[in-house]
């Protein structure tokens, strides 16, 4: 017997009769003695009707209201599990984020937790209780109603498992595991039974969906044991993201493959290469609250550099006429860009350990003609820019080259 | 500058456009100075949209949990009430009932309001804000969401209007006031600019559908002004209900005239007249939850009886089902019904002083040949029941007699 936390995604209950079946699979572990906390989202669709109308009042909807708003999706699925439970014989109670309460900050629309109460789950679950949580929601120390940015919902059902102690955060999805790569691009995608928390940390950064990267970092801080589940089908074991080195001593150099086509490519070219000039392009592309990823600066012809970065891909056009702007301070002879290009990466703890995984990677993709425009490294991953055109093939062939098909 | 409580129902934020042009109502009235709270009902069809949804997951849904589901349809009116404010430029605060805090019995689905925490809303309208409240919830001292039932809207107003001492509470309705009769049956029907306390309740009670009974009660217990107006039209006044005698001293004996077809009319025949047989029917009845409204017993021939009364058409069935396992026990000789039968109803505060007022009526239909099946008569008011379909020609010959059409 066991304290489980089980998240349902708003594909997972995104009809009536989907709410019934994750009912009868909450039925089924409090069967087998476990005591249940359930966290859902809004049902699919939902949150995006709410956002809808509130633009339809406002060009920039009031965070503090559009919260008021979009809370009630999951408010909506918190009532209809507790009822598809009881109609099965389970008794449940849901709770909203005020009523638990979920304590955040008073950050609208992208919250953070500060503390959870647990006193009221506590004594419904000894009394045999499935209790039942709005995901994505909060209250602030003002009484004001707060939610936690999209994808919120996991990192409610990490906090609560940290909160009780969980022995495992189970979420669930409509993929049955953590794949080696999207197995829409590579059919020979396996999925990893076990992945590590740093490994996943990188995948979920680098685009990989599975879970929001902020849940991840969640689990990581409070060592909540998570499991990723699939909703439609029965009877997997998905796959459980560690914190023991130990179980991930033998595995291979590389354990996943992300890949990224939300990239843009910026390139100033031509500026005097002297102190400060990084500071000055990045610097004012930072004040506009856009996010850079990789950035690379090559020594050019007669004391001159060229330095490029790259931007989400709906960035590009602001990033490239803010840094026109800066052209001529910058003395720069060229600016350009590219927002055609995508970033594939490996991943895995194994590299701390393995040489030679960064050439293998570089030779791998040279045999295939596959252009390198940048690269950028951590300890257990290596991420190159490529031409989008290419982003498939080089998934595929670097899938078998590190040979992630075989267990 | 007073202190106005509106409320608008669901036609009336039916659509974004329609919230958009309550914000406008709204900002004309603090334009003139006044403090103005807001309480709105879910948008036209939400409410039937999310019970819809609770009867998919059980027969007869938990009502703690409908609770929870049914409070989001206000929830999502406040916040895009609040947006279309600040829109326009003014500052305005949305509030759920657990926010307020409206603090109500535990009766879900039809609770009642305990106290009103009014702190909260005086600090907003002291700092110059519109203050919008969700109606029809409302927070259970265990601090679970609980609403107020159909119409509750209208109570949450009135109830806010009294423990504000608001001057004035202003239920904005897709009718520009209360008619003396309906307009769609007699085209003559008047617009009342004031009615009585005593005879709107008589009206709403009888199944004229502008105000719910409940909150007239309220205004009457807490001696709120209240007043219809149209959220359709600009610049009505809308009919005023008072509550001082004098008003009404010099109006006619008839007030308005309401009708309700939802009447059926169930005979018991050639019962023994002896003591007890009253009770034994109409406890049998109250036992099946089944509201009896008329009731007339008549001696028959021999010692026995006749005993007639009416319910709700809807309950006809099995009242005459029950009724019928009684027939023995009763020893009655026959056991029948009609449920196309219809009531229709004189009201005014005048006929306690004027004389034969009930005389002229029944004079009015003899003349048409329609004929009078049951009577019942109020210190207000008179009802006769019909033949369903003499319903309408009932209510023109009578809006006639009693020159209603006239001011």
């Amino acid at each position: 017997m066991a304290l489980i936390v089980q998240k349902y995604g708003g594909t997972s209950v995104g009809s009536t009769d989907r709410i019934k079946n994750v009912a009868k699979r909450v039925a089924k572990a409090r069967a087998e003695g476990h005591d249940v906390v359930v966290v859902v989202s809004a049902m699919s669709g939902e949150t995006n009707r709410l956002v809808a109308l509130a633009h339809e009042m406002q060009e920039f909807p009031d965070p503090r209201e559009l919260d008021v708003i979009l809370a009630t999706g999951e408010q909506v699925t918190i009532g209809l599990l507790a009822m598809a439970l009881k109609n099965i014989g389970v008794e449940a109670r849901s709770y909203t984020g005020w009523q638990v309460a979920v304590k955040t900050d008073s950050a609208h629309t992208k919250a953070r937790i500060d503390h959870i109460d647990d006193e009221n789950i506590r004594a419904d679950l000894k009394q045999g209780k499935v209790v039942i949580v709005a995901g994505f929601q909060g209250v602030t120390a003002d009484g004001d109603i707060s939610t936690l940015g999209r994808g919120g919902s996991d990192t409610s059902a990490v906090a609560l498992a940290a909160a009780l102690k969980a022995d495992e955060c189970q979420i669930y999805t409509d993929v049955d595991g953590v794949y080696t790569t999207d197995p829409r691009v590579v059919p020979e995608a396996r999925r990893m039974s076990t992945i590590s928390f740093e490994e996943m940390l990188e995948l979920a950064s680098l685009g990989s969906k599975v879970l929001q990267i902020r849940s991840v970092e969640f689990a990581g801080k409070y060592k909540v044991r998570l499991r990723v589940l699939s909703s439609l089908q029965d009877g997997g074991e998905g796959t459980l993201i560690t914190f023991e080195e130990d179980e991930n001593m033998e595995k291979a150099a590389v354990q996943g493959i992300a890949f990224d086509k939300n990239q843009a490519r910026i390139n100033v070219r031509g500026v005097p290469d002297k102190p400060g000039i990084a500071y000055q392009i990045l610097g004012t592309v930072a004040d506009a609250n856009i996010e850079v990823d990789m950035i690379i600066q090559n020594v050019g012809d007669e004391g001159t550099t060229d330095f490029s970065f790259t931007v989400p891909r709906g960035d590009y056009k602001p990033t490239l006429e803010l840094i026109n702007g800066l052209k001529e301070s910058l003395g720069a002879t060229e600016i350009d860009g590219d927002d055609g290009v995508c970033k594939v990466s490996i991943v895995g703890l194994g590299m701390r350990s393995h040489a030679g995984v960064a050439a293998k990677m570089f030779r791998t993709l040279a045999e295939e003609g596959i252009n390198i425009q940048m690269i950028s490294t951590s300890e257990i991953k290596v991420s190159v820019l490529l031409d989008e055109k290419y982003m498939e093939l080089a998934t595929r062939v670097l899938h078998k080259a590190f040979e992630l098909d075989k267990a």
